[in-house]
């Protein structure tokens, strides 16, 4: 068992696991509606320690990759360097390459975590255009973004365009979107809700955009265009992102860590 | 200028340099050779502080991609861990993705670095089958590297097989070769002759290969295995490798550091 402190702890992790395979799961009908044939295959993986968790991919005419990860993991050790001894980790984290090169990336990662006798929340969602970015997706995103998080949003909208940089491209990733870590006001009703909130409003903020996206024409020439942005998508995950750090360190699978690459990338 | 013991350099930094340069050209020109119509393009980059490099690549009916880069840098700060201070580096990197899938991938280094007082030579080569390994190549491969080293094979060729280890997919890169690094034997004419002699080699032990399976039929499928497995070297480069490391924590040019990633991969 992990040793948490009992008093800090107000909700049942047994809740907060329901809350996010209830959203992983209407995420992905959401996103198998625009598909007429294909549907998520569904991989379900043990972590070395205790839990584990399921991959779904769903490789299709719309989406030409997704993926959505639940996880529920625990162990002796955290694995990251900013808490130590025995953890549990939950979470939901998602992806999506889009067959148009003129819809949008996505990316959304809701946690919560339990080490050190301390808890927390963490994750948000972010927007990146493969090679052709528009500034009114941008802002009904953000619009979006901002209705979820209120008074917070400046704090996270801000640490979200911080952490999706990529140094080497002296760049930003993407739109930017949401960014929050370590996230513990003492009330862990309250973060719980604005978790939720977030997490309600992911679909509202990138569906309308795919919607507007997808029928665009387009050629070869910006398709080559849309796997040369998804390069840099790969170095960012590789070289520099936390989650992907997070998984290897912990001893995650590989394939569920990963399943977030792009289908095809072009150096 | 860096500050080096004048009393441990017997070989001229000047002597060093215009064999990696005439090395350089000799493997463009030979792979040029292979190709009707496409030719290396060059680019020159300056370093942030001295010197600077050639990065050319050749995208090309055979070569899907090669990139063949020569640097020559010096700073105030090593930027790795196993020295301090300031630093003269020099070197040629190459790594080629072939159109054919049965075509192997190869990757060679060959470097000089002066730094912390000490100088020492580091590289080697090693083979990457791309999906399709052949136990034929891998000999030919290996019996090459063992001419050029000697008795010093067992050691280089075990240090190849343990560097390139991708770790998280618990599987060697490749087919190995050779890999050194901090080799100083206090003769430095002794040790800049091995280096020659293994750069001597490269061409003998990667174009018999290259030539060999460079008009096996492929499918469109077999196309995709390659691309996958790119992937793996893309993953391994990106998070494991000390050159892309130290190209990065050197602030050295990211369109000539991840020039060596493949054309297209696919996850």
């Amino acid at each position: 068992m992990i040793s948490t402190n009992p008093k800090s702890i107000s909700i049942e992790r047994a809740e907060i696991l329901s809350y996010l395979k209830k959203l992983r799961n209407e995420i992905r009908t959401a996103f198998e509606s625009f598909e007429k044939i294909h549907r998520f295959s569904v991989t379900p993986w043990d972590y070395k320690h205790e839990g584990g968790g399921e991959m779904s991919v769903l490789r299709g005419d719309v989406f030409e990759k997704a993926a959505v990860n639940f996880s529920a993991v625990g162990g002796p050790e955290f694995p990251m360097g900013d808490a130590e001894g025995p953890f549990f980790a939950t979470g939901v984290s998602l992806i999506t390459h889009m067959k148009n090169p003129y819809a949008p990336t996505v990316h959304m990662n809701l946690r919560y975590i339990e080490a050190d006798g301390k808890t927390w929340f963490g994750g948000g969602y972010d927007l990146t255009p493969m090679g052709f970015p528009f500034e009114e997706d941008k802002i009904h995103f953000h619009n979006v973004a901002e209705k979820a998080t209120g008074s917070l949003y400046p704090q996270f909208s801000e640490a979200a365009t911080k952490y999706f940089f990529i140094p080497h491209r002296n760049k930003e990733r993407g739109q930017g979107g949401l960014f929050f870590d370590h996230y513990n006001t003492g009330d862990q009703n309250k973060d719980f809700a604005l978790l939720k909130k977030i997490g309600d409003t992911f679909l509202k903020s990138y569906l309308p955009i795919v919607e507007k996206r997808i029928h665009t024409p387009y050629t070869p020439n910006e398709k080559e265009i849309q796997k040369k942005a998804r390069a840099h998508y790969v170095e960012f995950n590789l070289l520099y992102d936390r989650g992907t750090k997070f998984g290897f360190q912990s001893g995650g699978n590989p394939e569920a860590i990963l399943c977030s690459m792009p289908p095809e990338a072009s150096w």
